[in-house]
C-alpha cells in the first residue's frame, strides 16, 4: 500500500470514478458530483459535454438532486454507462481542460454531504476474528455467537444519526455499570468507554421489492457501492442496555459515513478468496468463494490538536478476512420478506484480524494478558478511517472527532 | 368497554377526531383526513369551511399532502387548534350536513395508507408482565432483563416492512433450530412459529433536533399521537438469530400499524397511574406517575374463511400496566442525542398482564405447566388489535392476515 498523498488524490484515478454528493460556494445547493484526484466535478453541468441524454432510462436533471436516489436506483447498467462516459472524457486530461471549467472545484472547497437518504441501516457481524476478539475481551473465552457461521446476524441501526464524514460526534449520556457488570451500581452519565468501529458499507441501488429474495450471488445487481463506516460504540451504555434486545443508544450518538460511494465496477479488479467455509453454507447465502473485497483498511487516531502526521496508525485490516461478504448480508436481510429500498445502508461490522494490530475497535484490547495500546477515546481525539485497494483506487476518509458530552440542562 | 360497533364508529366520536391518510375512488390520490363515527372527512376540501388559514403556522396547502408529516411536524398548538375547529363544526351536526358533501365518505369507501414517513422505529420493553411471562416460557424462570427497571430497553426495527392495516404478512424463510435451542440443528424453511405482538405506538411530531434530550415529563410536546402496533414475530428465527445483537429476520416479515392517529388531546382524560416503582428512577425518565394511559385492548385471532362474529378473543391487556410509558421511552431514545425526526414510531413492545387470558403474544403461554390455549399461528388466519378508551375514544382496529410462505425459487 502506496501513503495516501494529502487529500487522498491518489485514491481517485481513472479507475475509480466514485460518486458523492457536494456543494460550494459557487455550487450552493447539494448535488451529484464525482471525483478525479483532488477534484471534484459537478456533473449535472457536464451532462451535455459527456451526451448523458444518450443514456438509456437516465432522466435528464438526475444529477441536478439533492441525493444520488434517482441515479442509484437505475440499477447497475445505467451506473457502468455513466462511469464509462466519465472515464473516456477523463482519459489523457489529467487537468480536466476539456471539461466546463464552472464545473470542476478542487476538493478543499467542496462540502461534501450524504450521498443517500437511509431508509434503513443494518449493521451486521461479518468478521469471526471480531467476534473471537470481543468475546474474550468480555468473558475470557474466545467464541463467536451461536448462528454467526450460519448467517451473518445483525441488528437494525439508527438512521436518524447518520453523520457524513467530518461532522463532530458527541459523548453520549446515558446509564452503565459503575464497575463489574451484573454486580455493580447502575450510573448516568457521559459514557467513559467512547470506542470506533472500523467498517465496510454498502449503498442499495436498485431496490428489492418486499417479499423478494435475493441470492447472495447476484446481490451485485442491487448494490449501487461502497462506502467506509464507523459505527461509535458507547461501550459501557451497550454493556448494560444489550440484554437480550441488543444495542440501541450505545450505537445511537453518532455513525459515520465517507462521502465516497465506489462503485462494484470500480473494486472488480480486487476481489479476493473468504476464508475457508466452518460448515456448509445455505444456498440463499453462497456464493463462488473469490467475492471479498481487498480493501486495505486503516485506523488513525490523532490527539487533540495535533497534526494529522502526529496521528497514532491504530490498526490495519483487510475487508477480505470476513467471513461475511456485504452480498451475504444483502442476501440474508431481504430472505424475511421485508425489502430493501434505495439508498439503504448495509455494514460489515468491525473489521478485524487476530493479531494485535488487527483489532478493528478497542473493545478487542480489553483481552485478558493483552496489553492494551491505551484506553477508550479522550475528548478531542479525532478517528480516521481510510480504504485503498491499489491502482487508483481507494475510499478515502472517513472521519470525526469526539467532542465533550454536553450537560443536561432540561 | 362497550363492544364496538361494526366499523368501530363508536371509536370515533366528537371527543376523538383522529387523523389518518385516506384515499377512494373520488379521492385518487391520498390526502389527510380525519373521522366521525363511520364517515371519513377530506381535511383539505374543508379548509374554507373552519377557516383553517386562521390557524397560525398552518401551510395551505398542508392536508393535501399524501402524508401528514408537514402537519404532525407543526406541533401540538397547531394540531390542538385544528382539532377544535373540527369538533366545533361537528358538534350537534351528526349527520355533517353542514360541511361540503364531497369531501364526506364512508369508511368502507376508503383506502387507508401508512399515516407518516417513518424514518426510524423503535421498539421498546416496557411491560414487566410480558418480560417476565416470556422469561418464565423460555427458560422456566420468571425474571426481567437486567436493566428493565433502570431504563425502556429496546431494538431498532425496519422501517421498509412498516404496513398499514389490513395488508396481509407473509410468513417469512429463514434459519432456526429444528428442536432445542443451542442443541439441534440448524434448518432453513418457512417459519413454524409465527406470533402476534400487541403493542402501543407513538408518532413522533415536532422533531427532537441532534444532541436535544427531552424530559419524559415534557415529551408530550414532541408527540403527534398515538397507534396500535402488532409486531409481527417468528420466535423461531428470533430465537437463534438475536444473541447477543437482538432480534433481526424475526422480526422484518411485517409490522402492521393502525390507520388513525389518535391525539395526546383526545386521551387527556384516560390517563392513569403507572404501577409502583421497582427502585429510583432517573429525573430525566421522571413523570408524576399518572401518565399512564388507559387504554383498554384486545386480540383476536378469526380462523381462514370465518365471520368476525367467530373470531376468538384471546387476550385482554390494558396499556396502564405497563412499567414504561410512551413518553419515557421518548425521552430515552433521544438521551443519546440521535434526534427524533418528524414521523418517527416508538412503540412499547408487548402489553401483557400476568394472568393467562392477558398475554399480548402466544410465546408467554409455552410457560411450564400452562395449557396453551393454541399453538402458533396458522396460514390464513387475521390477527385484530383494539383498542378503547371510552367516551367515543378509541383506535380501531390493527389487522393483518399471515399468508403461507412463497417457496424460495431464485
Amino acid at each position: 500500500m502506496s501513503a495516501p498523498l494529502p487529500g487522498y488524490g491518489t485514491h481517485f484515478g481513472i479507475n475509480n470514478i466514485p460518486f458523492g454528493v457536494g456543494s460550494s460556494n459557487a455550487h450552493p445547493h447539494p448535488t451529484c458530483v464525482t471525483r478525479f484526484g483532488d477534484s471534484v466535478i459537478f456533473l449535472h453541468e457536464i451532462s451535455d459535454r459527456l451526451k448523458l441524454s444518450a443514456v438509456a432510462g437516465l432522466p435528464s436533471n438526475v444529477f441536478a438532486e439533492a441525493s444520488l436516489d434517482a441515479f442509484a436506483a437505475l440499477g447497475r447498467q445505467a451506473h457502468q454507462a455513466v462511469r464509462t462516459r466519465l472515464q473516456h472524457a477523463i482519459a489523457n486530461d489529467e487537468t480536466l481542460s476539456s471539461l466546463p471549467k464552472g464545473a470542476i472545484e478542487p476538493i478543499d472547497q467542496v462540502k461534501m454531504h450524504l450521498p443517500v437518504n437511509v431508509g434503513d441501516f443494518t449493521d451486521m457481524s461479518c468478521s469471526h476474528h471480531h467476534v473471537q476478539n470481543a468475546s474474550e475481551a468480555m468473558t475470557g473465552k474466545r467464541s463467536a455467537p451461536p448462528a454467526f457461521f450460519n448467517m451473518p446476524i445483525g441488528y437494525a441501526g439508527r438512521c436518524s444519526s447518520l453523520d457524513i464524514s467530518g461532522t463532530p460526534v458527541e459523548r453520549p449520556l446515558g446509564q452503565y455499570w459503575a464497575g463489574k457488570p451484573g454486580e455493580s451500581e447502575v450510573v448516568f452519565g457521559p459514557s467513559k468507554k467512547m470506542d470506533f468501529e472500523l467498517e465496510l458499507g454498502c449503498v442499495v441501488g436498485k431496490p428489492v421489492s418486499r417479499k423478494q429474495r435475493v441470492l447472495a450471488s447476484q446481490a451485485d445487481e442491487h448494490i449501487f457501492g461502497y462506502v467506509l463506516v464507523n459505527d461509535w460504540s458507547a461501550r459501557d451504555i451497550q454493556a448494560l442496555e444489550m440484554i437480550p434486545l441488543g444495542p440501541l443508544n450505545g450505537k445511537n450518538a453518532g455513525t459515520t459515513v465517507s462521502p465516497w460511494v465506489i462503485t462494484p465496477d470500480a473494486l472488480r479488479g480486487f476481489k479476493a478468496a473468504s476464508p475457508a467455509r466452518r460448515q456448509a453454507t445455505l444456498p440463499y447465502l453462497c456464493d463462488s468463494g473469490n467475492e471479498a473485497i481487498d480493501v486495505k483498511l486503516e485506523v488513525q487516531v490523532t490527539r487533540p490538536g495535533a497534526e494529522t502526521s502526529e496521528s497514532q496508525t491504530y490498526c490495519r485490516s483487510n475487508s477480505a478476512w470476513m467471513y461475511w461478504t456485504l452480498k451475504q448480508c444483502l442476501a440474508h436481510q431481504a430472505i424475511a420478506g421485508c425489502g430493501l429500498r434505495t439508498g439503504d445502508l448495509l455494514a460489515t461490522g468491525t473489521v478485524s484480524g487476530e493479531g494485535v494490530d488487527e483489532h478493528g475497535c478497542l473493545l478487542e484490547h480489553m483481552r485478558a494478558g493483552e496489553k492494551p495500546p491505551r484506553g477508550y477515546l479522550e475528548d478531542g481525539e479525532t478517528v480516521t478511517l481510510t480504504g485503498y485497494c491499489g491502482d487508483g483506487v481507494g475510499f478515502g476518509e472517513c472521519v470525526a472527532t469526539l467532542e465533550a458530552a454536553k450537560e443536561l440542562d432540561g
